[in-house]
């Protein structure tokens, strides 16, 4: 009885809906600041900041989840399981964001908590990274293999990815703010290339 | 590795359905208020305006946003991320939504609160804005141009919908109920008009 | 640019599964009650039928606007802004519900609380006649007639709806547990009946 | 005027998505901790563990939905009825999977919060038991019959896993860790098995 990939993609797809709007939720609206809401706003930059990276970070994450899914035809047991600790991750990332947003805003405990925030991502990128060496290793009945190009650009960008978040995790404890940073410029940097979407490169 | 327009827009969908509902979970339940709760629940006009508000732009947005990729067969990058981009700008109004009211039912602070409220819609508007001069001066693969009326239409309401929400920023330092008076007007303005489904106009 | 009507569907189902599943966030976690806990939660009770009331009205709401739409084939403007308001309004449910909870719990204020929940039901049916009656009375381009009989019995059931609520809400200012019983006892009534989806009868 | 198969699934699919995610609004961030946040956190095991379990019970829920509703092709009466009865006791986890974890952390009044939360996946298994035995006892029209073996196996699944689930109750008023464990265990036995989608098997 098996699940079709189009119903686990349609149901993926609302958990990454969900999370990703669920994060407005996490930032506080700032009580009785009167005159000087300008800087009280200013004083939750954290909470801004988390909420792009992680919004855009899912973003690409359901980007890539779609090219992933794109060449599976059955889903089997092993993906299914694989396929729901991604989503655990995912939606696991409205409370790391919030957290370290709380302790950046307080200036005490943010190495900490900026490090369970970018681990939290690390996490992420392992379950998709599982998921795409799955697929390429054991090639599941209804999978159309990609072109070796292709494969390697896959492993090399989703490795490369939780390799920089391992990196942004170690750095978060001498630094808060070079972690966030680093969680950010992955974002950014998987703007560009083929995995998202360019049908012509 | 293209994701598909369907997708994008039940993704999309999925985004504006969330945020749009989740827009109740920031009206405060008056604690304590016994014999006094009509009174109370007049005193938090702000929270209900705001919700009525934000509900229907949103709502207007959704469906200019199926009248903007109705037109679309084929979804590249660019158009991947000025989506995002606007999915991103409609997540956010619910915090504002909350700050707006908040702040105007404590009597200080609601000028700079209200700017806030109708920045997001601005950035909103642009998100929209940018999308549409992105599809209608690129002409991606697979876009099915528009007549030249409904393209001008198009450009002159959406324009007219972002200049609009910059006058209601302003207005806002001056008089915030009349700034959220403006956002209130650009939705019952939008209301009529040919983007919004009638098959026969 | 009309939306389709399969597009509404999907995003009014958007708009009622996220609305019915919010609702839990509404009942709170008795803090700190140690031994008594039992207790504490019998005392939440308020919360726990609020709940159960809400979720089968919108999970009835959900059936019928099915009913309704199943034989439209085209929106228009005025269906998009009736379903609008109809949305609108059962997003506002999760708020009156834990209005009405808080205020029965407290035994002060439970009247107009209590009122106002009957209200926004209130508010729900009238939001589903006025969509039902312009269907009958415009019969827009692509409603399928219904038979005399069906559409006898839906105004006769969507109308008498709408009046029950009313009468619940002046109930509720007489006393409060009588007025929440009647919306209890709506649902109750709703589930027999054939617009409830039984194929034969 | 049914509803379509189709559309029940994607609702409830939307349900169960929306409350899986919504999981982790429950986790509360620890306030101003500072130095001693990794400490806090740890003290924060049972939401965790809570949305670990919660999280994966709810996402086999969903693939043993799919099994139960990929044999039946018209939604009649009690059908809709009993599925509104399994969304809503779905939708009731993240209350009680808070509350469980409140008061394991508090450690006073764990018993009845562990209960209270392996009662509440009870009542989901009940839920699911339910729509099993009215499919395959009154066989709806469009039902197509499982075969002997699959039949036999998912009476035996369905009601094993609501038996464990009343253990895990009287375990729990006992010792609450226990009771935890055991639900968590359910989550882990139920991976394994025909009904999770392998073809082959």
């Amino acid at each position: 009885m098996p699940v079709s990939t189009s119903r686990l993609e349609a149901f993926s797809d609302g958990v990454f809906a969900i999370a990703i709007t669920l994060l407005v939720l996490e930032i506080r609206v700032p009580a009785g600041q009167g005159d000087h809401l300008w800087r009280a706003l200013g004083h939750e930059w954290p909470s801004f900041a988390g909420f792009v990276v992680s919004f855009v970070t899912i973003g690409i994450i359901w980007v890539n989840h779609h090219g992933l899914f794109d060449s599976v035809r059955e889903v089997n047991r092993p993906l299914l399981f694989l396929n729901l600790f991604l989503l655990l991750s995912v939606a696991f990332i409205p409370f790391t964001t919030a957290l370290m947003a709380d302790y950046l805003r307080e200036g005490q405990g943010q190495d900490v908590a900026t490090a369970v925030y970018a681990g939290s991502l690390l996490l992420m990128g392992w379950g998709f990274t599982a998921l795409g060496q799955y697929l390429h290793r054991k090639r599941p009945p209804g999978y159309e293999e990609l072109s070796e190009a292709d494969r390697r650009e896959l492993v090399v960008r989703s490795t490369a990815g939780w390799l920089v978040y391992a990196v942004a995790v170690a750095v978060a404890f001498v630094n808060a703010y070079a972690g966030l940073a680093i969680c950010g410029l992955v974002a950014l940097a998987y703007i560009p290339g083929r995995w998202l979407g360019t049908p012509e490169s």
